[in-house]
């Protein structure tokens, strides 16, 4: 399996994602966001670059069936319904409901991929899962029996859009990168690029204290500052659900 | 001090150098060839984008005192006097020459640097020593006594250009950047990017064992492929030589 890893949003864009599942990452704090809201019973996510294209998006829906979520600077948008904390999407709020999501990275690099053979989103609480999911996947000559036919979802051959923070590398996203490389370096053989082996190594050199080898992140170190503490703790949980958000240029639903 | 750390030298262009001191590295080999190209005795090295821009140039120059080197895919060219290997560049060879030096990497990423207080260059092997330059380097409102009038060499916030590989990441530069700013953290207060806490990170818990920290690095494996492994070592080789490359935008001197 061969993994490439862009570092940044703005990278994914123009990039070749030919033959390739694109895995995009933003554990701070999209993909924890959308990967809570549709644990928590969410019909479906769909993320758009601006806020414009999410009031008129919005316009089209049921309202009463629709939430619009998202963050401009951190935070919750005028007249929307919830920010971008993934302690807000719960159960009564988001089950049965279509949530509309803009955020400054996440929803960007989502939206830039295009051209891959499916798309899927991870962060730590679902990374394992992931892992799994990529593994899975049919190759051109051996897919799995129950994975026939579905070879439109994804290729075995990755690239990892780490999201990154108004167009930097974010070592939040980037570890966890590092922790997908190496779950899927345990299941098969891994050829990856020098980003994914330096995330991957430092990954597997620091798992036990990951809050430590984030603690300079800048991403992490300013939701702290605007008081997301909370949320920082929840997104750094590793592997405590177990569902893949899979993405087709439209909507993000649960696989 | 600040340090940003750009991954490659596509990035260094349009960047904003303004008030920094920019340090180019490009471990295999570029910033090794030109380090140990002036501790042997060149009197300058020329960095140039193209074959052409070299033979204009070499064309201008007194050709018994002027060599020119250099690679594309990572072979000598056609014509020219060396290749990119740091050990042709003897001292019987270059002292008192001027070497014109085309890159498919190193030379792009020091001309990609537009608008920087200064621009030098680092490798593994003078890592210590450019620390050293850049620590003494004065800031504003206190220049060190013996380098005062010399503010246009550099400023002490740094923008660390890592060449890479055609337009990729190559972690022999990255280690290399986190070397430096391991070292000026030992120095003084910094402050870096998400990138360069990364890199400072890994080679901290790495430094004992550069070799097997690179042993997954794309252009490393493939220049041994190449029969290129006496330079692979020869550029891990670190703190070997004092000299500090200083770039001003036409040529490069020791200072």
């Amino acid at each position: 399996m061969k993994i490439s890893v862009i570092p940044t949003a703005q990278q994914a864009q123009g990039a070749d994602f030919s033959g390739k599942t694109a895995v995009v990452i933003d554990v701070l704090r999209a993909t924890s966001v959308i990967t809570t809201a549709l644990v928590n019973g969410a019909c479906e996510v769909i993320p758009v670059k601006t806020v414009e294209e999410a009031q008129s998006v919005y316009a089209q829906c049921d309202v009463d069936k629709t939430l619009r979520g998202g963050e401009r600077n951190a935070l919750k948008i005028a007249g929307f319904d919830m920010g971008n904390s993934p302690l807000e999407y719960t159960e009564d709020k988001v089950s049965g409901k279509t949530v509309i999501l803009t955020t400054t990275n996440g929803t960007v690099a989502m939206n830039n991929v295009k051209g891959a053979e499916g798309v899927v989103l991870a962060c730590f609480r679902n990374a394992e899962a992931v892992s799994d999911y990529i593994f899975r996947l049919p190759q051109c000559d051996s897919p799995a029996p129950d994975l026939v036919g579905l070879s439109h979802y994804g290729s075995r051959d990755v690239a990892i859009v780490c999201a990154g923070t108004e167009g930097r590398f974010s070592l939040d996203d980037g570890l966890c990168a590092g922790m997908l490389i190496a779950s899927l370096g345990q299941k098969t053989e891994v050829e990856t690029d020098d980003l994914g082996c330096l995330l991957s190594r430092f990954y597997s050199q620091n798992k036990d204290c990951l809050c430590e080898a984030l603690s300079g992140c800048f991403h992490l170190k300013r939701l702290v500052s605007l008081g997301f503490g909370d949320d920082v703790r929840f997104c750094l949980e590793t592997n405590r659900v177990a569902k893949v958000p899979v993405f087709d240029g439209g909507r993000i639903v649960v696989r």
